[in-house]
């Protein structure tokens, strides 16, 4: 017979099975996290037509798009979950209550150029408030207190929260008569961490022809120590900046009532997140030994989910995680927990005799106590059962022979410290129970 | 701006909340049934090469191929969860240990003609148990277990697993020196359920060319009440029969240990699951009101799982379950339990003052609880805050207002009752944990 090499495509993510219950465990905590706070899970389709998916087209993702024609039918793969999640809103908008707080954890496409890092399919974890006509500032307030539970439920404990307001920045540049340089002077300030203030100040006098005196006090004001203080000078003289500090001052307001401790969260006025589609509060996540890897989970306020299919205002508020990319990262820079469980099973059985009824008699009781088990019924020396459990990280052997038979118990032996014990099922049962029950307050992320 | 009507391509599965929290429910119970018996989580790319994918090649599954070009690259959607299993034991042969148990539950892609019931995109939930050169008969008796713990954590009673062995049925035509005639014969036999034994008896002779004798004698097989005694009316005739027979028993010597009361189980001859694929023990599950529905779990024992893409011998074991098609047919026949929880949240705060911040310190408390907790944050009318909790089914409501505020507590609103107490949060915390511990009790499937 004529064999074809097995491969998998480059760009796509597929685990080995320690590494995947790695992965699973972070997707869970993900999902419990959003469960928390009143988010109920969406499943949309992969493909959708690809006048739908393309609604708002043009742009580099287009480019990128899985795009095919099956039968009469032009069909995309989805590209991000927010499309997807504006199309299902306009659609079901009847059958929904509203604010509509749905999570999504799913795989989209994009054919990117296969690069070390760069994923073509890859994990998105979205959450998103949608409110009817109107949706209160709190739930903007609401947003980083999601980022901080979910990120140190994994584990990590070292990352800095980061929130800007659009109205305020682009009622800043207004007021100070600078509205058509907006995007040049964003994209200057955005450099500011890289490049220092010198240089920032530099593109702003020479490539943006801003005066001396204006690029100063654009300077001053991003890098202000009292953020919340320097809002006030500048205020009663644009309405939009007016709001946009207000706002900020109210999502500021609440992040010790949402459990966010000081040093998890900044105000930052560099931060913009693209240009045109956020539209209030906008949001970052940065760890703070890594800044090179950028933001980790961001998001924002927008006013128009839906536009392209639904004439309804439908503004919402929400972050994304691109959890492939970050999976990736954590484990190049080895902050993946291997401490977690990462065995397919509790418990290995070993039957020491030809029959194996009592291994499978013990089996079923174990997984009727909620203890994963497999029983090893291959015919092979004791050596080779025991190297199977060692190998798979499984924290117990239980051992099946002639004597534990007909004391009515096994063997029962921790393979981290190699103590063995004749106990019964039930005395098994506590035990394995006990230990598991440690073993999985481990959090999927060490630093 | 011109508008495009929003739009799901029929054949994909899109629900409402409430119903997709079902789903959840089922295929959460699925991975940890599969968790239990110690098969690990596996999730492989839903493209893959058509190289790769097609390496078996033709039949009328091809015709229902999502493929396409990207690039230079000729790529395929995955039509099933068994064949990235073969490449990907495959490929990481050298880093898996054997017997290696694996369950992957995801979306599976054809493009059949759209029709009620039928899906283009659908999950299938599958267990496989690969060796390495060979595989102990007793992991084919494992397998019932699996199905029976499976389908009764869901809520299903109403059900049978049925079992045969492939070895058994080819080695008894060919006692019969009807080897070549066996694919005929099974064809027939496969209608005795729909047919009756009349029937299948004229095609066997009229159509097949069988002797009234021979068709006589494979009647009384198929439909010999005792089936493990019919055996061995035929042992010492053919080598095949007497390893199928020998088998089978084995298998069904097992069930009792494996917690299968005698009713959820049957030996049947007249199941054959396709005619080349399988080689030993075939598994089918039939719900006892509704047999039109077919087999709701099947799989079966198999010789090469790899073998278009290694030269290594890995046989295995696995079954299958249509999940989104079983979900579709469960929600038709009624069977879905409402009863679950299927609402967004435990808890929903209602603020009544201007200032939110007492209701989202309450949210961190209590989501610190392990309770899922929303904030109704719009500025509306009480009724309308109540009547969101109401519509989406939140069991409890939480009351904000001046005087719990002065007390220092808050007024816990049981919404299926009307009942309403004053009550710290602790004690809101016990109330709701108490109740949604009940809640969480229920199946998702109520027959």
């Amino acid at each position: 017979m004529e064999r074809i090499k097995p491969r998998t495509l480059s760009g796509f993510m597929e685990l080995l099975p320690a590494r995947q219950m790695q992965f699973e465990r972070i997707l869970n905590t993900l999902k419990e996290t959003y469960a928390l706070y009143g988010f109920t899970p969406l499943d949309t389709p992969l493909i959708e037509s690809s006048e739908i998916l393309l609604a708002k087209g043009g742009g580099e993702t287009e480019k990128q798009i899985y795009r095919f024609q099956k039968g009469d039918s032009d069909l995309s793969l989805r590209f991000d979950l927010t499309v997807p999640l504006a199309k299902y809103v306009a659609m079901n908008y009847a059958n929904l209550s509203f604010p509509f707080k749905r999570y999504q954890i799913g795989k989209v496409y994009r054919g990117e150029r296969a690069q070390r890092g760069r994923f073509r399919e890859f994990y998105q974890a979205d959450i998103d408030i949608i409110g009817d006509g109107s949706l209160d500032i709190t739930n903007e307030a609401e947003i980083p207190s999601i980022i901080y539970r979910a990120f140190t439920s994994l584990g990590l404990q070292r990352f800095k929260i980061r929130i800007n307001n659009r109205k305020l920045l682009n009622g800043f540049f207004e007021l100070l008569g600078l509205k058509d340089a907006s995007a040049g002077i964003m994209r200057a300030i955005d450099k500011l961490d890289k490049i220092g203030a010198d240089k920032v100040r530099a593109i702003l006098v020479e490539d943006e022809g801003l005066s001396a005196e204006l690029a100063d006090e654009i300077l001053r004001f991003i890098t202000s120590e009292d953020k919340i203080g320097t809002l006030s000078q500048y205020t009663g003289k644009c309405a939009l900046f007016d709001e946009g500090a207000e706002e900020l001052r109210t999502v500021a307001s609440y992040m010790t009532e949402y459990g966010i401790p000081d040093d998890h969260f900044e105000i930052d006025f560099t931060i913009a997140r693209g240009l045109d589609y956020y539209t209030g509060t906008v949001y970052e996540t940065m760890m703070l030994d890594h800044p090179e890897i950028g933001s980790i989970c961001s998001g924002g306020r927008y006013d128009h989910l839906a536009e392209y299919y639904t004439e309804k205002a439908l503004p919402g508020v929400g972050i994304s995680i691109g959890v492939t990319r970050l999976f990736y990262v954590l484990g190049e820079q080895g902050y993946l927990n291997d401490a977690i469980v990462t065995a397919p099973a509790d418990v290995l059985i070993l039957p020491m005799m030809e029959d194996g009824k009592a291994a499978a008699s013990l089996a079923t009781y174990l997984r009727g106590c909620g203890i994963r088990t497999q029983v090893y019924s291959e015919k092979k020396k004791f050596k080779a059962k025991i190297g199977y459990a060692d190998r798979l990280g499984i924290p117990f052997a239980a051992i099946l022979g002639e004597d534990e038979l007909q004391a009515g118990k096994l063997s029962l032996k921790n393979m981290a410290t190699g103590e063995q014990q004749l106990v019964t099922r039930e005395e098994a049962a506590e035990i394995v129970r006990q230990a598991m029950a440690l073993k999985n307050n481990e959090k999927p992320i060490k630093e």
